[in-house]
């Protein structure tokens, strides 16, 4: 029996649009640092495809340090950045926005389904003691969409948000590890998911969704941008040859790859999800994108990743299937076959 | 009339054997953050190159974070990291040491062809207010092998360097973006160079000769070792898809392909110093790798650059060249014809 | 009508004894940053009073100070300190354990009466990614006692919590902003206390007890006390003319004068539970040394206010009444006098 | 024969009338951290002082805080101090200015009279690689005056300076730790030697100069004071019972105190120094204020220390004598007629 890959989308390989652009941008000599015509189209391409022409883009090698990195520029030192209470930030980053933030600290909010709510986020609010200098300031909220369990905020969420947060002075941040799996599933355009939605800085995953070793930091703001231009050296975060992270993000934006390659995942999951559902398993929440969590017997576990099923046991009878771009329909018909045998 | 291309070795490209490297572990899904086949062989080949069973190593993305993330883990925050004046730490990192290292400072000791000497390092060790909690104390060397400038540290000389330092309780730190090119100009084995030395940690570099996105940190400590597992997870250093950074250095390290392509570039550029020296051209030092500073008269500057050679200058009588591993024989003859015809 | 100042012990002034010592350390010339004689006294007297010879102490300026710095030094900054949700070190210093600490977080456990349970810390073990670098690792244990709400920790009560935190390898910091009132109130021994009880660190409060401008860190750890003589420095907390902070601590901790001045404020305490009690007020728990919290009628809070006792609302129903070495019989029987007015 | 105290003027005591001031703030209860009447004076009184109605005043405890948080607030964490290559910033606080600095890096420039010179600025300016996010970026301006061997800056020197910082975009701090004794040697106003000369914060030392336990921060810039609130206090540097420094501060400030001790430490060095040369002991710069370096034939430091004159040799040949308020005209007389006897 073969293995199906339900574990992460940072299992999966690299899609070979990708593969072939890295190819391409291994052509004669290139400037470093940035230097390069890949990394100034890369340039072109962000302003294009979010709609903004003061944006700037800073390629970095993963999602801590998109996080961590955008969270230091946006935060000042002595600051707070509020978070739903299991926010990869908080849960799965061993501290790095303290860290790189210059001890920064995080505090994570309540909601339902995984997001913050505008309830949480005003009783945060009304909880804090503004202005006194013993308590951390409240001064970013950062937004992940998807969150780590699979929900996406809407566009009216993510906009309703972010202006409670200005209206407290806060700055804006989406930690978007699988933005092209949200806009695909949301079915809007890039601008209206951030910077008109009043995000400041976006955290843009590319390698859970077919990227070689590259995400990015996409910054709206550019007082933001010329603060983040120096943090990203200093922590190490420049790659000599940048032309092929650049080469790679560009034929990610190109011709919506990125969201083809979301859409796939994407439908994977919802196939599964229609399939689980009809077999009588509980989801912990309707998965908006491509990961979903489920409550099972404990039994069927074992019984599960016998059967070459591949995936995360999150506790004694909760475990978590992601699909990515390369999950194929026929891959979840084979799940969920396994799924029926096993029960 | 051609390009050449002598800026820097960070203008290269990738070697056909890496590039195919990381085609081959597009196979299939793999676990992420170095749970992969490719990272355990890794993990292996660095044993067995470096002769040492309990080596660890990290795959980072720049040299810089394999700088100050290793001497985050060697240095103690309130301490001092020696090293030389010119060294790229210092000059060149924007501070990302003294970031990483939670305020650890950086002195820089002179020493003839930028290298740190013996001499320096005894007077510093001599005006250190060893114990005074108002100085910093002096707590890791950290040597550039080859130097920014291309001279190089013969075995003797680190391994003299590093005992003076550990005779004053200081662990040792080895800057090693270019250690192959030091390698194989040395002719030493690679365990000589470095733990049998007093070498506690290197930076290995690969991106400058050859590899596509990798550098590494090679701890020889395990204490270390185990700081460093932690510490470069928060600084955003371990990319999700660890797997295609393993397996570039995997093919690096593998029938010495990293020792030739150092080789290639050494080679390159012992032949252009002995162009250049024959053309009465001034050398700053002698070239121990593939790099060479030169003093000439300004008016050549420009008369080169329009020349079609692309190289740095340093000053208004100084210029830099760098050969990589693509820097052909005829690429070097091109070059010294083309000085000719400016002199 | 005369106000009666129950805000907070931070609001009481010196005690002569103190103020006569510094008075009395105004004599001729010493040297600075401890080299003085006041400062050697003051080792040898709190080797005495804590009955630990390899003890090290620190003065400091402030309980932030003595707290930040010594979870500096007992957790890696990629560690994770857990202590009570309502903390000091979590709600009220500003995040300065992660700025001090380098990044350092904190988690923030239940447990009733404003104490850490051992249930809590059990749960809090069962569900940390031991050894996993994506997750904070749990690295100190920090008590505070008495807690920001007025209750204390039994001797027996931090010996448990101790072990437990020992059994998963953390190290344990003791908050003793208001040790004195701890001591005093359970009537042990501070040995028993502190390092008998596992405790390798604590913050020694002494200014809301009587001092000018002076708290201490007290180590009974060697390997912390060295690192803390550099980071106590470092933070620009060690004092030049330092002799007027040790004349002050050496003066508190001389013929049991904290003990003194602690139970002093301990007594008012409970004469003023004990009335608030036979007014039929509800104390949200029962004071165990110098504070208490109390639930009222929100009317009440004004009317209290305008009858002069000075006090903090904490809260539309909830109000904060803290006495101090300072406050007499005659004060509480006055507040208690004022209350049944308001009532 | 008696022993004359010229190690330091942090070896001397308090004057009686800050001592006067601190008992005399020890009535009745007040507020905490600062919510005090003795702080709202303090603020009023440093307006008064410093002419300037939008200063902020933030006492801290050590010159080493002052120096670093002020910096702190100044500098972007990728960026770099410009100081005299002897500042105490440099060389005497353990790095703090890095730590706090969340990673700043200080560069330490040349000038005659160990003070920064306009030609030194101008090279350092020249030799910056500005906007290159791999080289750190001149941020601040640190100038120490009186510096650290004595010498002072004039009006007309600051201004000069600043003038040449501002203009590539640096802001400017004076470590003010012996401030009092520069402006009584200077006879300038506050105002001239800081503001109006292009100082956004200085350093205010008393602790040197009469104080018992107080520095302070003083801030011209209200965007650098509105960090400050905070940086101070995550630092571990709000006393809580603020209102005992802030009386001993504002005592030093009115009626011209702190200029007439410093007087009197200048006058005892003026006479001092005399004396010395009148003795031809060879002085390695005009004191400007209340310390000198000698140079002298290495026996005669051990006959001096022999002759209980205490002081600090700073070499082999080298010695440093400091005078304070309590040092008198007889106390010079004396140690010159011991010199004169050792010579």
């Amino acid at each position: 029996m073969h293995t199906i890959e339900l574990r992460s989308d940072n299992c999966a390989g690299v899609a070979p649009e990708i593969l072939a652009a890295v190819a391409a941008a291994n052509t004669g000599s290139a400037l470093a640092y940035g230097g390069d015509e890949w990394s100034a189209r890369l340039q072109r391409r962000v302003a294009e495809v979010f709609e903004c022409e003061h944006v700037a883009v800073f390629p970095v090698t993963t999602g801590t340090a998109a996080n961590a990195l955008s969270l230091s520029a946006l935060c000042p030192p002595w600051g707070e950045v509020l978070c739903h209470e299991t926010a990869h930030i908080l849960r799965n980053e061993c501290g790095a926005t303290s860290m790189l933030g210059g001890g920064a600290v995080m505090r994570g909010l309540a909601g339902p389904d995984y997001r913050v709510s505008v309830e949480a986020l005003q009783q945060a609010f009304d909880s804090t003691r503004w202005g006194d200098n013993h308590a951390s300031q409240p001064s970013v909220l950062s937004l992940t969409s998807p969150t780590d369990f699979g929900t996406v905020y809407s566009v009216a969420e993510v906009t309703e948000l972010a202006a409670l947060a200005m209206s407290r002075g806060l700055r804006v941040h989406l930690d978007g590890a699988r933005l092209a799996n949200a806009i695909a599933a949301l079915g809007c355009s890039p601008a209206d998911l951030t910077w008109r939605a009043g995000v400041d800085v976006i955290s843009l995953g590319a390698t859970k969704n077919g990227a070689l070793s590259t995400d990015a930091i996409v910054s709206f703001d550019p007082a933001v941008s010329a603060q983040l231009f120096y943090r990203v050296k200093r922590a190490g975060h420049v790659a000599s040859k940048l032309r092929f992270q650049s080469a790679q993000l560009d034929a990610y934006l190109t011709d919506d790859l990125w969201l083809r390659l979301g859409a796939r995942a994407n439908e994977a999951m919802t196939r599964l999800a229609a399939g689980l559902t009809a077999l009588q398993i509980e989801l912990l929440a309707a998965p908006g994108a491509n990961m979903v969590f489920a409550r099972v017997e404990p039994a069927l576990i074992q019984r599960l990743l016998d059967a070459a099923v591949l995936f995360y046991p999150m506790g004694p009878d909760t475990i978590r299937f992601v699909t990515s771009f390369q999950t194929t329909a026929d891959d979840v018909d084979d799940v969920l076959a396994r799924v029926q045998a096993a029960l």
